[in-house]
């Protein structure tokens, strides 16, 4: 799995790069946020991500869905955006 | 235009309520955010519209975007992300 965790101190075009290399390998990119400031970075960074892959023809959507991930043995509600191409 | 505008106080099931809604009626609903606390919520309330709108049957993804807004005479740079069935 590639699993993409973003923080809210991540560079946008940073993770959108890396987004657009992971879907143009793997056709599906899960973006894994914990916090208002990381979902935010994450949400631009699809955005960013959108038009880099346009320029290849590549349309994708994003899914956002609840998911729970394990930080130093506690039970913590993430943020995940499923991206893939519609 | 339905344009559902979320703040970072939006109660998340609220906008996924009014999500549900136009997306039943128009099949498109808009949301729009401003701020990272804003931005987080709507990404929260679209999770939570997509269990309500997999009980009609009608899968949802989400398209983010920049957008411009002007608030009180300032330009102040939104996020929208458009709703629609995959």
């Amino acid at each position: 799995m590639n699993i993409i965790k973003v923080s809210a101190d991540s560079r946008t075009s940073a993770v959108a790069g890396a987004i657009a290399g992971v879907i143009r390998e793997h056709r599906r990119a899960d973006v894994q946020a914990i916090g208002a400031g990381a979902v935010n970075q994450s949400v631009k960074a699809v955005a960013i991500a959108r038009s880099y892959l346009q320029e290849d023809g590549i349309d994708v959507v994003c899914v956002p869905e609840f998911t729970s991930v394990d930080i130093e043995g506690k039970e913590r509600t993430a943020i995940r955006l499923v991206v893939e191409p519609r």
